[in-house]
């Protein structure tokens, strides 16, 4: 069963604030506990506390000897009482943030995508998502967006957030780390070169804008090069701007397809 | 002012019973607002009443005098109270849907998505406005997938809703009139042809699968080439799937790159 005192525990965790307090967050799902179970990365994120149906823990046995993971049985109705979600899964854990610092050593080595106040919960989840289909492992928000550890967030990763590296801070910072001197920096912009003729390089760091206001100008002295995903549009009538993470999606694709 | 009745029909506009029976839905916010206003497509979304704050309207003058619209002034309290949204907007307006016939010949001749049982309004919204962006402006879905006027669809088009055709019918009707026996149909799955190889046809009809089952078998004998993503793991583990949305978006985009 769930005490009393874990349930407000777990309830306590939709709060960015007690979130940050107590460095645990929640997960809830059979993809995403699975994922989080079996991922050996350094850094990893530790579960701390697995509340599951008994059909589930019967189930995932192996899972849970082979990851020396103990799970307490609660009740769907238990369960559903804690859930972030509409549809409440058969298993829900408490885990550990990982305490990952910063290494600009890493960032020059491999590729990275960078945003600028992003803000909606659902887009982050989706771009973890997609940055791991990718194999692009490292991420920087600035300080002013969404929480990776928002239910939301958590839950569009799809278990991605095991494999991926999110960090949060002034993005001018890191550039201007010596480290990233010759990283080659490209910006994602409404008007700029296409990117299907840019011939991207293989390691780059990719700037993105906040979602209604796009890319500001104060990372232009580190930008290589501006580009742009072209519309097509045969009347010259057609969407202002694509949604953030599907421009995402279309930027990782072609970094990735040479 | 926004009267009882008025809010009443508005607020049954949440549901689809009501949507489908009325044939109207709710649009919000100034974006889609105005791209409604201005669309001269045939078949079009013809806005049946606006209510907007006197500000708005003040602002709106020239729209609507252009567009032959009148606008009951709102406050935004009264916005609020028959809003779908969080933030509630300066402007809400009730719209008619289009009557508009399936045409086999206008589906021949143009590129198609074709969706099976999509089931997430975000993913479905964040589609049509990709779609949009690249120009592709017919999309066909399963009669058991997603409603076009849910509040969610309308609002993630961003306006694209105005200029895209939607329909729902079972796509082997479709792939078997006579118009469509020469259309190129490409389906996608986890394992199929690289996309970045497959060379495709600038006027074809892709499959799409539900988000989490992928597409069924029941239209392999149309297809003429399945595609995949490659996804780019260093180590062989990442993500098990792309967001549908993302795919759509990467698939689109290579269609179009050339």
């Amino acid at each position: 069963m769930i005490s009393a005192s874990q349930s407000k525990l777990i309830r306590s965790l939709r709060q960015k604030k007690y979130r940050d307090q107590l460095k645990l967050y929640l997960a809830e799902g059979e993809k995403i506990i699975g994922e989080l179970a079996v991922s050996s990365a350094p850094h990893a994120h530790a579960i701390r506390q697995i509340f599951a149906t008994g059909d589930w823990i019967h189930k995932n046995r192996e899972l849970l000897h082979r990851s020396q993971l103990g799970a307490e049985e609660a009740t769907p109705d238990e369960l559903k009482k804690v859930s972030n979600l509409v549809t409440p899964q058969p298993v829900i854990a408490v885990v550990s943030m990982p305490e990952r610092p910063v290494n600009p050593e890493e960032l020059a080595d491999n590729p990275v995508l960078a945003f600028e106040a992003i803000r909606d919960p659902g887009n982050l989840g989706t771009i973890i998502r997609t940055a791991d289909w990718f194999g692009i492992k490292h991420l920087i928000c600035t300080p002013d967006s969404a929480d990776l550890y928002n239910p939301k967030v958590v839950q569009a990763t799809m278990g991605a957030i095991a494999r991926v590296a999110l960090f949060y801070l002034p993005i001018e910072e890191i550039l201007s780390a010596p480290e990233l001197r010759d990283k080659v920096v490209y910006g994602t912009f409404l008007e700029g070169e296409s990117v299907y003729g840019a011939a991207l390089d293989k390691n780059p760091l990719i700037l993105f804008g906040n979602e209604s206001r796009g890319l500001s100008d104060r990372y232009d002295r580190f930008i290589r090069k501006k580009i742009a995903i072209p519309s097509y549009s045969a009347d010259g009538i057609g969407s202002e701007s694509l949604n953030l993470a599907a421009s995402v999606a279309v930027i990782c694709s072609e970094m990735r397809r040479g």
